[in-house]
């Protein structure tokens, strides 16, 4: 951040009065720009036995296999966002169970959260966004090739609370990015 | 927005190509501004049968009672915003206990977490923000002047959960504020 969106003057960091962090603060108008994480919400969509998973036609982690996810937007709710972005991404209709896992990335400040959910029809194809879209039981999927940490994290909580009979919330932390992988 | 906050130029509102919302966009180095929900982390903190609350002493509410909760920052986990915030706000130490409540607030563009969480002694002492910091029982809750209606949903459902002995993961979302209350 160089400049005020406000009015456009150049910003500059300093701890504001009161505060204890260094911030972009506006020489000319004095606006704070404060900058918080942004949450990343998915849905983990059953039918039957399987699970509905995108292969991605973006960066980053292009041709990787992910959950429908992606940044909530203003004016949503968490839950609605997951309806979207599985809309958006695999052309998904859902419906949505409880949240699943919650996971925290400080080191990109990011909260990842994915619910539980089920495929209402097949009906679905994948969107823009992605190459694939298509349903896996657990011994086709493609553990090397999950795109990120949290989904990783995600699946292999649900196929072992599937096999317990017994769905909770997890909760984590991804402090460091692991060796090798993305996030 | 008025300004890109990269390069300083004036921004103008449009869909970008792929995209299906209006967004804060440069005219001259192209950046797209996206704008997202902001994350609200607290704790409620026991100590025997009482609990820790604030009296707030910045607006909004001031004069309000509320539980130790702020904006999460970046580079942080969840968890850690509500250790800092409570010891900001109540000048506490606690030991965090797992997820309480999660509520939306899609109006205002904010989710507000709240964990429960142990008071590890009674040296506390209202900070900068706050003024009062004191353990309350039940019975004396001042249920008129909770300072936000996240606070008071909360507030709620922990003393129905404690009743029945059993505590869970509350969520819900506020589409739009209720009459009378402030959120
Ligand atoms: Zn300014
Ligand atoms: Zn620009």
């Amino acid at each position: 951040m160089n400049f005020c969106s406000h009015c456009g003057a150049p910003v500059s960091l300093k701890i504001p009065a009161g505060d204890s962090l260094p911030r972009h603060v506006c020489e000319q108008c004095g606006t704070i720009h404060y900058q918080n994480p942004k949450v990343v919400v998915g849905a983990l969509a059953e039918w039957e036995d399987k699970i509905l998973l995108c292969r991605r036609a973006i960066e980053p982690r292009y041709g990787f296999w992910t959950l429908p996810a992606g940044f909530m937007e203003n004016n949503e709710t968490c839950g609605e966002a997951a309806l979207r972005e599985t809309r958006e991404e695999a052309g998904a209709r859902i419906e949505l169970g409880s949240m699943f896992t919650f996971i925290d990335l400080p080191h990109i400040s990011q909260i990842h959260i994915i619910y539980r959910a089920r495929l209402l029809d097949l009906e679905f194809s994948p969107g823009e966004e992605s190459l694939d879209a298509i349903l896996l039981g657990e011994a086709d999927i493609p553990w090397d090739d999950i795109a990120f940490r949290s989904i990783d994290y995600t699946l292999k909580c649900f196929f072992e609370d599937r096999r317990k009979g017994e769905f909770e919330l997890h909760s984590t932390s991804f402090a460091i990015p692991s060796p090798g992988t993305y996030r």
